[in-house]
């Protein structure tokens, strides 16, 4: 039986910030929601991109260069080996992309622990 | 210069059905909207995985076997190799992602031209 994913289901069963839960495969890619508050860390992806769209609240994605900002139903592609660091004033919700296994933070070692929900 | 992508922006530049607009480039994937109403065509994609995501109004993903309802904010991967045939009974707004010059109905002779606004 095939069911639809509803995000904002998905979102509701857990609060942690900066921890994205994994709620389908994509052509080797998780496809992910997350919970975002604050500034996260620097880093960069040197083997992806990384696919950011906005659900609810907004988001700056800070470069080196420039900013972002991202409101809801807005998205952006931070291309691979680019710099970036997102932060977000309030509580924001995110719909994440990146291959399976790929550390959020680009360091496996500091890396939030990829569940599927 | 980066700039957000405004999924609501950038359909509100085309009428046009059935007919996906490239918005951005994600890990050799094209990231498209479209806009879709009545039926589609029975296909599959023997070598990707086919994603959906409901931006706005609602359709139904037949497989050969069962339906999937898409309401908005809710998404759905067909699996690579796997018969579906997309319906809309009201106009409906879509996020698609496919790799790069993927035929939408699977067939090169058939399909929407692919391009980029």
């Amino acid at each position: 039986m095939a069911d639809a994913i509803n995000l904002a289901s998905k979102l509701a069963t857990f609060d942690e910030k900066w921890s994205p839960r994994t709620v389908a495969s994509f052509n080797g890619h998780d496809v992910m929601v997350v919970k975002v508050e604050g500034e996260f860390t620097w880093h960069s992806h040197a083997d992806t991109d990384d696919f950011f769209l906005v659900l609810s609240g907004e988001i700056d994605i800070q470069l080196r260069d420039d900013t972002v900002t991202l409101k809801t139903g807005e998205m952006f592609v931070v291309p691979k080996g680019v710099e970036h660091c997102p932060v977000a004033r309030e509580e924001a919700h995110l719909l994440l992309i990146e291959p399976t296994g790929t550390p959020n933070t680009g360091n496996a070692e500091t890396a939030a622990e990829r569940r599927t929900i």
